[in-house]
């Protein structure tokens, strides 16, 4: 029974708590931590575990065995250090951090402790939709892949959202998933300038946006990325091969029909974070199992740092009307 | 080249006397009539051709070789045997007449001519997609059809309108395509009374209408009849079958989506008149080949009597609770 | 913290215990037992719980305070009654017994206890399509529903199955789901002899089945109960309304596409075991809440004798060719 | 009543021969032409009508009023100038030419007889659903067009198939059906290398190939240009707009469903010859109504010159890597 410490009491801190501590075998969620005290206590009152003082304290606590981080972007890094640091297992939200050197600094220092500790949250791996392509990819069924098209559409975006998060926070989703199915890394990048909808023309980014990627085999992704209310959350894939044509199916609603008119009537095209809710378990599950293990075979620091690095560029080529080339660190043993 | 005469120039007359003059290979179309002379002359003016004073006298023509019927219900008998006596082909808009006695009096002259004059116009027969279920049905890959599920919906109906018409004038349409695709006779049929929709509390018929049929070999057939605004005109066929089933697709559309919300864009679904118009130029392409071929294969004069005397068994079965018996007359070896 | 004792170690029983023991929060599985004592060992010993020597010496221990009930059908009366009459909050798997008279019994002894302790294992209830399907038709927004439409096929059945089980232990989830869409009793059915399937003409039951149900309002459902590999585990509902049609959708899955043929590439569509496997959690934690409020809410003895009273009914209806009324005991005020 | 002369019997001549002969009001096929004599017999002798020796010899013919023509591309420029020279109307297949030069030099003859006769028959225009998205596009409904997907798939291809050709023969529909819903022009344009099929290793072409174009307005369009027997013959059309999206509907086929697949049963997914079948006859009716007003308004010589142009500038671009500008001449006033 893995002891474990949660920092970051934000919404998808208390979330994944709440699973850690109710829904999820084999572990036992001890303690949290946060930046903000109170955030801590309460949400260790209403789990019934204790509150640590900080996520230092947490992670060095004789108490915890496993650290899971759910803070903000910018802190990841700090706690993932510290958890390689004192040895621990440790659980990181998607992105691993924010800019590729926090995250070669993270591999550094795995790569020197010499085995993997450190699991990154990209939880679409685990959706059974997304599993059930990679099989099939796998199998050969239907060949290779070759072109590929996906889709990631809000319904809004907080007041903070920049043109460059459309890439590193958003279609970040869309650049890991693609790197598992086809399992190749990206060797060039280009964001396209295109029309911008009326739909946000008092906002401070771009809206929509291209990207286009290009696979180590050559094979083609392009990402559309949109925010409006007229869509709703969506996410689209589908992967064109050789011979055969896979796609994601949207999920499954109550259809309400009405003059030739089609409504899904439930609510979860409005609100993407109920969109993957059932990949958490399977994830959390996997990854316990890796645990009980002593074996991590879940998202990698790698994946991390190549899904960061891939952004990072395409966010530089904007303006250039060029494919710029995707430079990559080598891989370290440890990853491959 | 066939000259047909085409009684009748009503909204349906009218268009199929458009396509016997623009639009169909091997026919001229050389007149018209009408019980109301202006309206055959306003027919005959727009299209350029004859405008006979009386049906009779279109008939008797020694320009018209062909007749088209397409008059009123109550006027079919009436013309057909006219036809007959003269010995020229005709062509009977659905149904043949609207009593089992005129159908029978229809079949005796025909039966006594000796050799099939009376093409009825049931045109699903000639609607793609039903072909398709026909050729797959007889291929065999299916297997037989075991129980078929049938919904016909309109979107309002005129004041004339009354219970019975459910079966006689809309549901006849499923009558007879299900006994040209199973290639059966039915042999007891019921109306089941249902709870009676709010959107038609002030109509002088019952709505929505449920009717249940068997078949020779004890396939069942369910036909769900409905009336209201709220579902736009709509036509429905599924057939079960020992290995496999088979679905009438819904008229293709453009799809509009918003907000989780997919509107299938035309007005298609808001029109009885246009569901099956191109059923129209292959069912008289077909009837065209025969005249040629100086054989009819087309619904015949025991299509439109067997459909009539389902209709009004199902009519009879009302109120009763029970499966009424289908008694229908020996079939004349001319239908064989 | 319930302390709950399970007993029946088949397989559903042994999914049961470890969501019980790993997946559901608020209570702890203390304990299981089975006729087979083996049975309970292994189960024990797999998920580090006591195993009890029989049902009664569990449901009579003070270490348990919740009886959970996934043995044989045959077995679940018994049971339930003991647990009654220790006091003891218990869930029974569907059904609740075999027999009307066993209900009665259980009933009997509930209401005496003058408090509902039971709830029945009606999972559907929980599945977030059918729930989704219940709000919209409560909300008002697309008017009554006035005919049903459900089909229930299954790949195949084990060799003692018989005729009669298509609809005890098959359409028995159609006629509860039916009685907790609509809020309606039945009350009166019919079950229709159809063509029968050459895929099963080996078999020592009928089938395909059609069962005929109408409601206190005059409401009508149909049932399609179909077995054979050549359909898949399948489950349809549709209902027309006043206003509107629900459907409830098939699961979604990725979609394969390859010459003009869509292939649902899961497995999801052969195997009834994981279909609705998503509403266990919800029923559970519905099921959790409600012990903690002290007043059970979902699925109670009512319903598991009205739906038992019904599948007798219809059952007793076989070759009769008429519609039976369908005669139900008074209901108790602790149903109300 | 106009006299047309057909010039070109092959396959697509043949089938608009019978269609002007028997299925077209207000025109009558008077005659056709062939550069194999033999051909052109056959077809006058099967339609009843008179086989010119030459294409020259019909446009000259007093006989003949319109010309229609149907060649192997190559000779299409030459037959409409002969047309233009002679001051009749002149519906030419598509592409209007083959080369730029050719298109430019048909425009200024066009230009200095100062009237438009000739009409290039780019029939997807007529389709009713691509019809329907321009009606809902200039309708303002959902907005400006922002991203444009397209899809083109294609069986097989002749052995004379070579890479260019997907644009030119091919993708050029989608450039023309682009142009009308938009109603811009396009400014820049690109090939994208992509990884290429196993399934056609050995043929002398790309496949699949990835065209990108850029409007006036900063609307981006990709085509997926696509050859193989795994997907059949298939048109893909999406358009995201500001407020909507809307979809080409995939042809209503009959579905048939055994073990958890969806089989299309029509051909008319393989064969490209039928998917716009319906559209020819709207096409030719709108034409002759335009002929009998004396004022051609589907598509011209400038739409003819505009998809060739296009076509050609993005041929230009492959290998460079880059956008290239697609530069137009200016728009004589007589296409405005």
């Amino acid at each position: 029974m893995f002891r474990i410490g949660l920092i970051g009491c934000g919404a998808i801190g208390r979330q994944h708590a709440y699973r850690l501590r109710w829904e999820t075998g084999g572990v036992t969620l001890v303690g949290v931590a946060d930046f903000v005290a109170e955030a801590a206590e309460q949400t260790a009152a209403a789990l019934g575990v204790r509150a640590f003082a900080t996520g230092e304290e947490l992670i060095a606590s004789p108490e915890v065995d496993v650290v899971f981080i759910t803070t903000p972007d910018a802190f990841h890094a700090n706690y993932v250090l510290a958890a390689i640091e004192a040895g621990k297992y440790c659980f990181c939200e998607k992105p691993l951090a924010p800019t590729v050197e926090e995250c070669l600094q993270i591999m550094e220092a795995e790569v020197r402790y010499g085995k993997r500790l450190v699991q990154v949250g990209y939880m679409r791996r685990f959706d059974k939709d997304y599993m059930e392509m990679k099989r099939i990819l796998d199998s050969g069924a239907v060949g290779r892949p070759l072109i590929l098209h996906m889709a990631h559409r809000n319904v809004s975006q907080p007041d903070w959202f920049r043109t460059e998060m459309a890439v590193s926070n958003s279609a970040i989703h869309e650049i890991d998933i693609c790197r598992y199915l086809t399992g190749e890394e990206f060797v060039s990048g280009q964001v396209l300038k295109v029309r911008q909808s009326t739909e946000s023309a008092d906002k401070p980014y771009e809206n929509p946006q291209i990207f286009l990627l290009e696979t180590e085999s050559g094979a083609r992704l392009d990402i559309e990325y949109q925010c409006g209310e007229c869509y709703g959350y969506e996410v689209e894939c589908r992967i064109v091969c050789d011979k055969g044509m896979l796609e994601l199916p949207q999920p499954a609603t109550v259809i309400q029909r009405s003059k030739a008119t089609h409504s899904r009537s439930t609510e979860i095209m409005q609100d993407w974070s109920i969109r993957f809710v059932d990949a958490y378990p399977v994830e959390f599950a996997a990854w316990v199992r890796d645990l009980q293990n002593d074996c991590l075979t879940g998202p990698s620091v790698w994946d991390g740092y190549a899904a960061c690095q891939v952004a990072d560029s395409l966010n530089k080529s904007r303006g250039t009307g060029r494919f710029l080339p995707i430079e990559m660190v080598e891989k370290p043993e440890l990853y491959r």
